[in-house]
């Protein structure tokens, strides 16, 4: 091992929500959307696929950048591509943050990575990677996010953190911060705020308009989840010119490859046909929360394409392995703050029916 | 600018070669291959345009390692496949070499980014984004690899730096190195040395054995220029399951796009085609370097699918606008090692003849 750094070899690596390949599976662990791409999105990416596989891609995906500006009414300069959101927040923490070897106690703040706790679970991975310090804050019991007064009170927020990570709505409790908390939040903090809106397609305000107006504040995006691409792994990000900027000069010269860049700019021409997704996977929550109420679930308001649930009668964990054998792949995270729960992705209304007939299965065997 | 890290600030940024799409403009800067990937892969690639696309990808690109590491004759554990070689170069930086901030000055070794001058000019780049040292050393002026005694008596060449990067065959001069010498190399250094074969299959050798032999070698390779899939992304890294891990520990979750990972994979199964490409592309190298030595050129011999020459008459610079004014794009690089020459990618007869004609325009014109 000697040649690997020690902060490397300590290291626990991220885990990623399994991707098996198992024939009949019902997938609702990594909140993938059930729906396909539009097939005017697959049209496009089909008919793309010819000889220009041999040329490399616009190495800063000119032509969605553009597009992505016209949607969030802003220039190309505030907009940086990525392979995938993770790799925007990976180019964030090395931007914006020093490892703790370049700090001393008095510029601490500098090698500080923020987040709530409970909250996307790669942040403190991607600040250990760096080498900087994770700060994680708790939300709220109801996982709600606390005020700035009692932000102010608590004993290890910073206001001087050189990077704050929030997922809006968040993960895994599925809940919506309001666009006007969290302006208080980005305008009290001196340092980099980056709201990582990875779900916020379906929810029912986004805050978008503090990237475009705060000199301190980043969105991310992505069009995994509510546009049905993540095999194609396109994210995005908008802010502060010189925020993107400096971002850009640290990502890989072609991130992104070519086939996604074509995939993401055919998807903003057919919106429409998203929408309409989003409309079917809301009403689906619905009544999947109602359904699992019924059944004695607690089931937490969502705001996503997700539900964080506590199940009767056994564990959480338990319940994991029991759907499992029913051919069901949720999700159950061992963090202190919500190993009692599982996150469930809002699927297909016939996967939530084989859902609910596995559940009601259990809960007679139990 | 008072958010983004110093470091960042003062970064220049590695600017990749132009990608411009002109129609009719023959296109010779960035060694892409002049031929298409072969039909079966654009036909696997385009068959897998389906609903898969809102899923994700394998993580681990574990179908690609399982190929490839038959192809190797090792375990899917000695091979991690990134988002392009560009991302394992990334990689390796970041798992096995301090930032300065972390090195006293007994300790400097362990912060070196070390690199042969010329080569790859992304190095000294990916250094810097680190907080690094990079530790440029010079080739010989006919831009062979000097040997271990000249090693040992140069001034700068660190044995015990933490990582050394070698383009093999080299960038921009075509050379290609030796395994005996490289074994040397690698055997004598006590740090990790990445052997950089973007280039390989245009080559007489590769020294792919180093990385299932030494404990300290890695070797990377892309599917990008031999293989006719820059637009996709996909390049690999071989060596010891220990260095391996620590590059995955590090990578993002979902680091290669899905249709990357099935072209990559199609492309390992239709070798013939692609070899039967480095044969013509070779023919064309030989063509090219004599019909530029008739003109005036000075060329050194080539084991890529590019040439590095040093054109007559007027200065290098003033060949790339002359030529870009035929339609014809060329690679300059302002460094003085290389100053004085341009680098040309082996295109298909067709784009060479066009290439030539161009040069005798210009020449009877100066």
């Amino acid at each position: 091992m000697k040649y690997v750094r020690p902060i490397i070899q300590d290291l626990k690596a991220y885990i990623p929500g399994e991707q098996p390949k198992i024939a009949g599976l019902v997938k609702l662990n990594t909140n993938e959307n059930p729906y396909p791409p539009a097939p005017a999105v697959l049209e496009a990416v089909r008919s793309a696929v010819d000889a220009r596989l041999r040329l490399y891609p616009n190495p800063t995906a000119d032509r969605l950048r553009e597009k992505l500006a016209d949607l969030h009414k802003c220039q190309p300069e505030n907009i940086i591509v990525g392979n995938g959101s993770d790799e925007i927040l990976a180019l964030a923490v090395r931007a914006f943050v020093e490892p703790k070897s370049a700090c001393t106690e008095q510029t601490q703040n500098k090698c500080l990575v923020q987040f709530f706790d409970p909250s996307y679970s790669l942040y403190p991975v991607l600040a250990a990677i760096h080498g900087a310090l994770p700060n994680p804050v708790p939300l709220r019991s109801d996982f709600s996010l606390p005020d700035i007064d009692e932000l102010m009170n608590s004993s290890n927020w910073r206001f001087d953190a050189a990077l704050t990570l929030i997922t809006t709505p968040n993960a895994p409790s599925g809940k919506g911060y309001s666009t006007r908390d969290l302006e208080m939040l980005c305008k009290a903090q001196n340092g980099v705020v980056l709201l990582d809106e990875a779900y916020v397609d379906f929810a029912e305000e986004n805050a978008m308009a503090l990237a475009l107006k705060l000199e301190n504040t980043l969105v991310a995006r992505t069009f995994s989840k509510a546009y049905s691409l993540c095999f194609q792994r396109i994210g995005y990000c908008v802010g502060p010119a010189y925020l993107i900027e400096a971002l850009m000069k640290i990502k890989d010269s072609y991130n992104v490859n070519g086939l996604g860049q074509i995939a993401a700019f055919a998807t903003l021409e057919n919106v429409e046909y998203y929408k309409n997704n989003f409309c079917k996977i809301i009403t689906t929550r619905t009544t999947l929360t109602n359904e699992l109420r019924l059944l004695g679930f607690e089931v937490y308001p969502s705001s996503t394409n997700f539900i964080l649930t506590k199940p009767p009668k056994t564990h959480a964990e338990n319940w994991l392995k029991l759907l499992r054998e029913n051919n069901i792949l949720v999700r159950w995270f061992p963090y202190p703050r919500v190993k009692d729960y599982l996150r469930i992705t809002i699927g297909s209304d016939d996967e939530i029916n084989k859902l609910i007939i596995a559940i009601r299965k259990i809960l007679n065997n139990l």
